[in-house]
């Protein structure tokens, strides 16, 4: 997703540094001092405009959400949407989400989503796309043990890849939906701009997978 | 599949032992014999009407091919197909494959296919899907080490149960296709029966995985 720049992103985004962070490699194990409450850490790679992880946190109050996203234009509108929800348990992060074990001490997180993800669909771009192993190596890192990732997409190609991918880094599968509308996994559900947008087209896809307790 | 029953099955079933086994315990280590030259050997459990065997044994004749099947009258039309092709690289074995443990010494097998198998779409008939990890221990005792096993199906529900089952019990994902006929895996894919009826109503899914090299 490619956005023109926004004009009032950047001063808006500096009027807001309570609730988004641009310079996160200071956090590091102190992501909680952002948050009012202590309890357990979720985190989105690449939120785009924020509708998942703001309606997660108004849904689960017992969370705190953290949601990283690389485009200052796109962020900003994510950053509004925060700022009217009046929500205290979500922190955005303006920042390469490629450096995920930068951000966070070993274990700080206990959950990550990744949503419709960029596809890169040539095969020599596969090592870009965030399922591929030189990211899981990080997300294992940062999760607890057995910490749990799930990964929706309307892209096939992409599911496939991240399928047989997760599968040989070892990670354990614990649901998987090859048409999560239609699904009884669908209860509880709570959908993207791009998945609002896109699963009139095709099916949505779902894995739910935990990293094993063991580390490699 | 049920198929009504036909009476000429059993006499020409009886007048073709040459290619079918109805006492297949009896073989258990000795499955070459059956054949004119000693080559992999490679099985299918549930070969309904024989088409894909039969068409994968024409095109690869330094493979030996075995197909199971448990109902009489199904592989009676799958023997008739056998007949007149005149091949000399398959064997049929009319049984239950839930006993494949029986049949088979241990790395007897190269590799086992799974073609639309029943679904058993009920939960509590879960352990009756030939995926299901009772059957998984099986197909690993009878496979060679890093023995390979490709499933095709249309049922979804079939399909998401299989790729749980697959990854937890440890098998590696070479490759997985959510739309077999309109992807790169198709080239060379062999359609059985069931495809051809079905393919038109829903993406075929296919799986190609195998077995860890360090047993569990
Ligand atoms: C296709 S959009 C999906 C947005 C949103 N998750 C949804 O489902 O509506 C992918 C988003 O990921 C962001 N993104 C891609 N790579 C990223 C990275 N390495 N770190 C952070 N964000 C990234 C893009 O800027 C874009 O906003
Ligand atoms: C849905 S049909 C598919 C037939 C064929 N593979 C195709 O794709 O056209 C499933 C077949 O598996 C056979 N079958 C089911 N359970 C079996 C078992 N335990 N052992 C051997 N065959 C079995 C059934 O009799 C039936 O012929």
């Amino acid at each position: 997703m490619r956005v023109r720049k926004k004009p009032w992103a950047e001063g808006y985004i500096n009027d807001h540094s309570d609730l988004i962070v641009t310079a996160p490699e200071t956090q590091l194990g102190h992501w909680q001092e952002r948050f009012e409450k202590q309890q357990p850490l979720q985190i989105e790679i690449g939120i785009g405009k924020g509708r998942f992880i703001v309606e997660m946190a108004r849904q689960h109050p017992e969370i705190n959400f953290l949601g990283i996203e690389i485009q200052e234009s796109v962020i900003a509108t994510a950053l509004r949407q925060l700022v009217e929800s009046g929500l205290t348990n979500v922190q955005l992060v303006e920042t390469d989400g490629a450096n995920v074990d930068t951000l966070f001490a070993e274990n700080e997180v206990d959950a990550l989503f990744l949503n419709f993800s960029d596809p890169w669909p040539k095969t020599r771009h596969a090592k870009r796309r965030l399922t591929s192993p030189n990211f899981l190596v990080h997300y294992e890192k940062v999760l607890k043990p057995a910490g749990m990732i799930q990964f929706k997409t309307d892209n096939r190609g992409l599911f496939e890849y991240s399928l047989a991918s997760f599968n040989n880094y070892g990670l354990t599968f614990d649901e998987v939906w090859l048409d999560l509308h239609n699904s009884a996994g669908n209860e509880g559900n709570v959908e993207t701009e791009y998945e609002q947008k896109f699963s009139a087209k095709g099916p949505i896809y779902e894995l739910k997978a935990h990293f094993p307790t063991l580390t490699h």
